[in-house]
């Protein structure tokens, strides 16, 4: 009965409190939060004699997730295990069951059951992948109280609810070496996504090695490609986690790192083609006019396709403004002859014609929604990105392509790099309260979380995927009500911490940027500004895409400060509840903030100077001053006219942005500015 | 006239007080030392100008190191250059000329010459590989002021002591991925390094793909293992490195895993030979015996060879003690019909076989100590690894090598993976004060240091190597007299800082483990512990090789703690001053590292308790306590027979290893409380 309960609590999408998730997510730090669970009172005491078994046992997924299940185990709880490996042939206290070994793609099923009792685990699917899904929830499940490491005991039912759940890396701006994507494959699944978009080429390079056309890599990578071996292994790589990978070659705009290998592909004679350094949109263009360009991708495709086994290819299709060709007089006439009125109906000329190469090949073409055209196929996959900020309507092209016929995936909303906050993303729902036939919620097959690398290199991408990259992997997964935001918040900091542990070095990396800038002096008051000061927004860092080149160095402030600065939101919080009610205790916790902020300045001057630090030393000092006086004004109740219009002024110079980052209490020091004025102004 | 002079006391081998030298290195953080620098009033401002060029103009690996060197230099100063790139038919302000583009091997010159000028810097060399070092020792140069950073004004000739300064990388007990690999090269040719030497078999794993014998990468390496593609690449990427890349297929001991592949190859039948998950010395050995296993190893090395295009090829032939042979009726006989009386004998008669088929390979064999028995031929280049620790005589077989007519590495003494001080490795010298002709001199083509990897992961793999291999590169490159202790440490400092730039995980992991240990809580206490212990030394952590599997947990407190603690060396240097003279600064320095340790306690007890953090209590709380009193009786000068007694108990205590770890202030602990028993006891 309790479980009937619990699962129609949960279940219920009309539910919009919901205690029991909310209780239970007290307890458990899963993410994303499963479909069902309920709590029982066993508890599996994680000790030497944890074993594995897996049924059917061969040499696949589950046992490759089982040893890994085993090391971080025994990683994560300093238990020295008896047995490394699972068992063969012998029942383990964790055992697992599978029907069948799965073959990747949409019509995957993942679901997955999971039973901890006191000496025993049993996880139950359909499928390896959905055992392997079970095998993360497990992992999280993990608890301790000081003498053990122990699995609480539950029950869970779960299943995804969209069928694609992505991460979309661009590696042509920035390259990201293989072991860069590999550490974030295994952070995708251990918040089970399921699929690696990989953005191989851009204006600034071309990342695959080509035997048929070896100056792509040659000419138009700067030596930064993939070989063939390395794109196999790393398929192989995400297979093995349960994670397709759909490659995307993005035409005919944002060519010209192709073109600088091949300008006989170009739409402008005698244009000087060269690898883009810059960030933006340019005008190189594929020429959709001559038959060599459909000779030239029929090749590489026909090359290519093999090297990705799954059924989905990229094509690409955005942001072509089609410059070159209204300044190509063969293309206007072409256009003429063909009666293509726009550069759209020449694109979409352009687009069905790969659409028949690739279907030969066998797979069906995706682009980005500037594909869905009146005359596109429905058969083409429509990638949903643009939205308010490119003059659409929120939510994007998703709603209307479900409804014209189209399948379809949403990355408008998920726009990593744009650098917004957990929260923002996280209440971006694919479907929201658009009333949708059954045929036409079918079509839509989930979301994508975009990478654009302009502003992130090797050392900074981790830190600006992840945390919030998992609060996304739970609006693709779980029920359309889970959306507490404070909940996901609380077991986003426990799943932040666990992604170091499998390798993700967005935590570890920040001090190794700070410690560059100091010349490994005490980083200490350089780490508090960095908590409250968050990298631009929506691409204000790089305007235009003008102020950074791709070899510029990204090792800077702005890039050791990370989206959701942990003081900055705690301050924050900390200083409304003060406002709202300024007794002792509120008073006490805004104080504490205030106190480390002015006395942090101390610390800074103490640092032997250098042109890397000298441009935060205003931004230190202010932080200090107005610290102090707000410090001492709710300490003693008191502010004098004088030190109140000093606060007023020390906030504005906060509120311009330098070194390419925002303060972002300043809004919250505004308006305690406005209470310190209302309560203690004196005369 | 000045460089004359600077010239001759550098070279100097008489020169014990090296005052020249110890003046430039309080400037100049070069490591290794050069063998010749001169000073010049020039000051080179590093700015968004700043271009490079090189002739000859090539895509080798000058054009590769001068890309490296514009990204680093970049990252280090956070400029913003104009040219990403190596100019093409352009002179750049800094310019690098070479001769010849070198093929990798002994013979190969590496010197060169750099020349800082106020507006240009001149790097030449008869190699490519000599341009490349020229490189590395320009970006150590970086300085700067508040206002700039820039080169200084100098003049350098450069060349190496040894041809031979390596590194031995031990893959087979805990695998290290290619990009670990990588990033080890990177740091190597950072201080000029030129051998890696990749351990690439063992009784744990057989770590490369093999298409001739498929079971070896299937059966005996639980999946980890290099396929031949990658295996190409880490050789292309040594190679424009200007590092040799040396493997080591060890046998016929060390055979556990070939063994678990093909038993068939075993010395004793029905034996259940199975991959070792502990360390030590095993006794599975290949039979010397059978005509297969010499057509298995001919098969084997014709496959392999090809990957390695390095002259030498390292068989190991390290630890067989022939407990196996003892016991094999066969081999017993076939002993007495070919009249080898000793299994010293039989070895012999397998290397002699082997070293004819490597011959035909094209290649030389290259093994440890033990393969040098009398009727060994000089051909063969011995590796001396054996010392006092292992009966043998101090600087172990070098020497004696050198005198038979063998050439000769050395690796005694440069043991990293036990734990021993920087100053231990510094100190020794391959030669030392060994009388040989110039003829055998020329035989000692340098050392290697050896990274055993029983203990360590890819987690903590840097922090066993580095910074301590940078030092004894410098003894491998640096004149000999290039020994003063001191010196070294302060130019180690910041090459270790610097390599954290080049991405060497030594400093971050740190603390990615003592996080792991409290949940993610504060772990100011945990590095307050961490910078006072050592992890335990010269395999004390790991006796008899019993404790520790290789699937075991290696993000322990031990794991965190690093060699040359830095608080304790700190706290030894002050409180011996302290004790010498016992002044109220000196008192002073002293106090401050008692009061944090005293108040450590504090922040310890705040944390919530796992099984990870319990066992470090004990240790928390008693060095607070000793470090209490001690503050106490420094402070009032005078202590109690009480609190005296108190103390020694304290740091009977400490003096007792747990956790792995040894807390190197035990010493100094009991030195000061000696001398506060003689100032300071009240009656």
């Amino acid at each position: 009965m309790k479980k009937l309960v619990l699962v129609f609590i949960i279940c219920s999408i009309y539910s919009g409190h919901l205690v029991s998730q909310n209780m239970l997510a007290e307890t458990y730090n899963l993410m994303p939060w499963p479909k069902a669970i309920e709590e029982n009172p066993a508890k599996f005491i994680i000790n030497s004699d944890v074993t594995i078994s897996i049924n059917p046992d061969n040499n696949g997924r589950v046992r490759n997730a089982g040893i890994n299940f085993l090391r971080r185990l025994s990683t994560r709880t300093a238990v020295f295990l008896d047995k490394g490996f699972p068992l063969k042939n012998e029942k383990g206290n964790i055992h697992v069951v599978f029907d069948t070994v799965s073959i990747l793609g949409v019509e995957n099923d993942e679901s997955y059951s999971l039973a901890v009792n006191d000496t025993s685990i049993n996880i139950k699917a359909k499928t390896d992948i959905g055992a392997i899904r079970g095998l993360e929830t497990l992992l999280q499940l993990t608890h301790n109280d000081e003498t053990n490491y122990f699995f609480p005991g539950v029950s869970i039912n779960d299943e995804p609810r969209f069928v694609w759940r992505g991460l979309m890396i661009d590696v042509a701006r920035h390259f990201q070496p293989i072991d860069v994507l590999k550490r974030n494959l295994d952070a995708m699944a251990s918040v089970k996504m399921n699929v690696f978009h990989w953005h191989l080429t851009d204006d600034q390079g071309f990342r695959i090695e080509s035997k048929v056309y070896p100056k792509l890599h040659e000419l138009a990578s700067d030596g930064l490609y993939y070989t063939r071996a390395q794109v196999k292994d790393l398929v192989a790589y995400a297979d093995n986690l349960g994670i397709r990978v759909v490659p995307e070659f993005d035409v005919p705009g944002h060519a010209s790192a192709i073109l600088n290998a091949y300008p006989e592909l170009g739409s402008k004679d005698g244009y000087d083609y060269a690898i883009e350094r810059f960030s933006g949109v340019f005008d190189p263009t594929l020429n959709p006019t001559k038959d060599f360009t459909y000779e030239f991708l029929e090749n590489l495709f026909s090359e290519i396709t093999p090297l990705f086994p799954d059924n989905y290819f990229h094509i690409g299709g955005d942001e072509n403004e089609g410059k070159h060709w209204d300044e190509s007089q063969d293309i206007q006439e072409f256009k003429k002859h063909h009666s293509l009125k726009t550069n759209h109906n020449l694109q979409t000329y352009f687009n069905i014609k790969l659409e028949k190469i690739l279907n030969k090949l066998g797979k069906k073409l995706m682009g980005w929604d500037e594909i869905m055209t009146p005359n596109m196929p429905t058969t083409a996959v429509i990638h949903s990105w643009r939205g308010e900020n490119e003059g659409l309507k929120k939510g994007g092209s998703l709603i209307s392509a479900a409804k014209k016929g189209y399948h379809t995936v949403l990355s408008n909303g998920y726009y990593i790099d744009r650098m917004l906050s957990v929260e923002h993303h996280y209440t971006v729902d694919p479907i929201g309260d658009a009333q949708l036939t059954e045929q036409e919620q079918s079509r839509i097959l989930g979301g994508e979380a975009t990478m654009w690398s302009e502003l992130v290199t090797p050392l900074t991408i981790d830190s600006r995927i992840w945390p919030r990259t998992a609060a996304i992997a739970e609006r693709f997964w779980s029920p359309q009500n889970i959306n507490n935001v404070n909940d996901m918040k609380k077991r986003l900091k426990r799943v932040s911490f666990h992604l170091e542990e499998l390798g993700i070095t967005h935590i570890k990396n920040r001090d190794v940027i700070l410690r560059g800038m100091t010349n490994n002096q005490d980083i200490t008051s350089l780490i508090a500004l960095s908590k409250i000061c968050e990298p631009l927004k929506v691409y204000s860092r790089n305007k235009g895409g003008i102020e950074y080149k791709s070899f510029s160095p990204f090792n800077l402030f702005a890039d050791a400060c990370v989206v959701d600065a942990k003081d900055a939101s705690d301050f924050n919080h900390l200083a409304n509840n003060f406002i709202n009610d300024s007794n002792r205790p509120n008073a006490i916790q805004v104080l504490s903030y205030l106190k480390t902020w002015a006395m942090n300045h101390d610390d800074f001057v103490k640092l032997t100077k250098n042109p890397k630090i000298k441009p935060l030393q205003n931004l230190s000092k202010t932080l200090s001053e107005v610290s102090l006086i707000l410090h001492e004004t709710i300490q003693n109740k008191s502010i004098s006219a004088k030190n109140l219009n000093a606060v007023k002024n020390y906030i504005e110079i906060l509120n311009e942005p330098f070194v390419d980052v925002e303060v972002v209490i300043v809004d919250t020091l505004k308006k305690l500015t406005a209470y310190c004025e209302m309560s203690y102004l004196s005369n």
